[in-house]
């Protein structure tokens, strides 16, 4: 990098906050998608005026800027795939305020979901959004790539939970969106445009959440199912019968078989699929749910139910359901993650398709997730990273895609594009939506500084 | 109009479905906020492709159109303040589809919401914002202007219960947005970008709802208060208390009184505020919330609880609330409606502000509103539309404007600018956030004839 523009970046954030040395820059290029790209130099601001200030030095002379988190993306949203400045938020990780009475927050983008949530312990409140990395993980993170999570099928997914943004824009000013009450419609929604934006549009400086009183209580059940196809069309009866659980995961025989030692019993060797279901709420609500949701598991032979009976048990299932992403490489060294997302009714229709196209492309596929939501995981495994693997699997990806669409579904729910998906959007979107949301990335970004290479295919 | 425009416009819906007569004009001028301004053309068209071709006429002749729902807007958004086309949306009033299953609907923007709540019972199925016109606004002009209602307080407002569209662009081009899932974050949020953007950005042509299964029962009381604090104060400290009520509703004396012939009972003189609670959901739920909320109540020694005992009181008490704006004309003939929301703690102070501002400057004012959620109406009344009157009124809603800011809050919670309050958001919003709202409506609409003279200021 130019040794004036580096020197006009230490003089903004200090010596001690801008790192250009192999082993530093190496720590700050990869991420959940497990591929790996150099930066030029990694600042560490402390402040929204320092971000200002870098991201106005950047656009005069067109350097890009990836703002990073945790790192713990899975599209590859954090990553330099054009080199530049990363931009990491590990300082601006304060949580600026708990308005209790009102149930609001904000926060830094820095601040790590997990951290957040048990600070709220503390007044009684919750901030539901709880991907899997929620331990690691940042709020400005989940901000920039609209991160979800198993609450999400009762508490919606982080844009649900976000009313209010500070952001900075490529040219270094300073943008408000939203603020401090739920309601509000003066002028265009733009709070909702950053999020999920994976930082080309802008960089997240403060976030205002909205928060819920903490629940109550919580039970937990595992079903357990001889019917892989009875399991999932059990996923949208359960919702048509009013129940509304806080959590609605599923797993197949493949997922079950790779975590199936962490399960408070090991499952018997008939179970086709398993579901993990829990309800929340006050305890008069929980009792009730409950006593409908064994009426209604009483009319399915195949499912049989068992209510999580301890602490441990809870936190076995748990860790058995959070084991499935790492343990999946017991079966095979290479994975590609998918996170396609189908109207609830059409999962069956979904994970039939995923065992037929294992069984045809002579694939290891493992099917997991939010079920709720129809927000299903499809990991695809292969031995090894062979040119006809990669081709097989790509293959396998656009099929899987082809049917997801079919079904009236989405190629992404939670993880969002980056530059590992970015080549397959117009399966999704259409010529007029894409074309619209370049010419918004020009109007935000005109110099294309802000995390280049991202969400839009790149010119070969 | 130009004769050949118009040949052409007809050509598009048809002779019949484009009217010019001085009567049928007239009928299309006026919307809730009592302004009245003519149209140079009605016109009625009927599917997506005709208001596409609708739009690319009025676009290659920089001809204004403002698309129109019911007209029941309080801020001018359906008013063609520039003349032009009004595209009124009354044959394009299908429900399109209704997927119980998924919980979802597809309908046109002329779709009346209250006869969609109704289709919507027979699948026992919710779709939650009601607006006080909920009996003839239409889902369109709901989703324009963000609508919001007394449900908001624990469903959301509009934005909340969308989840795709179909907006047809000023050039003519079609634009899908979002889809049939809840979850999905392939490219930006543009879903949100056109909802509460009131016909600025793009005609909106089909909406896909999200839905909730229809609440198993509901519990309604009146809580009346001798204190006007203490009743404000009530608000945050229910939601505090982990009670969601699915309506929180609050009146003043002045509100009270113009309506108390209405309600069950009579009021008793020393009544200073009264609030309307509803709580929803499953039995054991409802009967939860309702003893903590009876347990809390105890604790107010100037609030008393009163439940409605049948469905009579229930619509007593109803047709008392929703009678508040109309029978402010009992008072003094002009009116003029603010719905600015504030923090929930911060009502007791707004509510404080708006009497001493009504002695200060002689004014009758009476604020109501759905207080859950922060969002106040303020009605200010004057006798006449005298000019002196005039300068107080806007004085007074300057003053008002300046007390939400200060309290954290915002100027319009569900009634948008419009052309009513256009002179006042940069007293909300900053120079950044008017720049970049202004540049995304000139990207989208670079002939400005998308409902122009609405949101911004225009120049004088």
């Amino acid at each position: 990098m130019n040794a004036i523009i580096l020197q006009k970046i230490t003089a903004i954030v200090g010596a001690e906050f801008c790192k250009t040395d192999k082993e530093e820059l190496h720590c700050y290029s990869y991420d959940g998608s497990k591929q790996a790209f150099l930066p030029d130099a990694v600042v560490f601001p402390d402040s929204t005026a320092q971000v200002a200030a870098l991201l106005k030095l950047a656009n005069k002379h067109q350097l890009p800027v990836t703002a990073r988190g945790a790192g713990s993306g899975m599209t590859g949203g954090a990553l330099p795939v054009q080199g530049g400045l990363i931009l990491a938020c590990s300082r601006l990780n304060k949580i600026l305020e708990i308005d209790a009475e009102n149930q609001i927050a904000i926060v830094q983008p820095g601040v790590i979901t997990g951290e957040f949530q048990q600070e709220l312990q503390k007044y009684k409140l919750l901030y539901p959004p709880d991907p899997a990395s929620l331990k690691f993980c940042t709020l400005g993170g989940n901000a920039a790539e609209c991160a979800g999570g198993p609450s999400a099928i009762k508490y919606g997914v982080t844009k649900d939970s976000i009313i209010g943004l500070e952001v900075v824009l490529a040219n270094g000013d300073i943008l408000n969106t939203g603020g401090r009450t739920e309601k509000g419609v003066v002028g265009y929604d733009l709070t909702r445009l950053f999020i999920g934006s994976e930082g080309t549009l802008g960089v997240i400086t403060k976030i205002i959440t909205r928060l819920q009183p903490l629940p109550e209580c919580r039970e937990t059940f595992l079903i357990q199912s001889t019917s892989l196809q009875q399991a999932t069309q059990l996923v949208a009866r359960i919702l048509q019968n009013n129940i509304l659980p806080c959590t609605l995961e599923y797993m197949d025989k493949t997922a079950i078989h790779i975590v199936s030692d962490m399960l408070p019993t090991p499952p018997a060797d008939d179970i086709q699929a398993m579901l993990i279901l829990e309800i929340d709420g006050h305890k008069e609500h929980v009792q009730g749910q409950v006593k409908q949701l064994k009426t209604l598991l009483q009319q399915e032979p195949h499912c049989s139910l068992q209510q999580a009976a301890s602490r441990r048990e809870i936190r076995d299932i748990w860790q058995a359901r959070r084991s499935i992403s790492p343990a999946a490489y017991k079966l095979n060294p290479n994975k590609t993650s998918e996170d396609v997302v189908v109207p609830r009714t059409r999962i069956p229709e979904l994970v039939h398709f995923c065992e037929a196209l294992g069984k045809r492309r002579n694939l290891t596929i493992l099917t997991f997730g939010h079920a709720g939501d129809g927000n299903i995981h499809v990991n695809i495994m292969t031995p090894e990273q062979s040119a006809q693997n990669i081709d097989t699997v790509t293959t396998a990806k656009t099929e899987l895609f082809q049917e997801v669409l079919r079904l009236g579904g989405t190629l992404s729910g939670e993880h969002g594009v980056g530059n590992t998906k970015s080549a397959f959007i117009k399966m999704e979107l259409d010529k007029t939506s894409i074309k619209i949301m370049q010419q918004l990335k020009t109007l935000f970004d005109p110099n294309a500084i802000l995390n280049p290479g991202k969400i839009f295919p790149t010119a070969k």
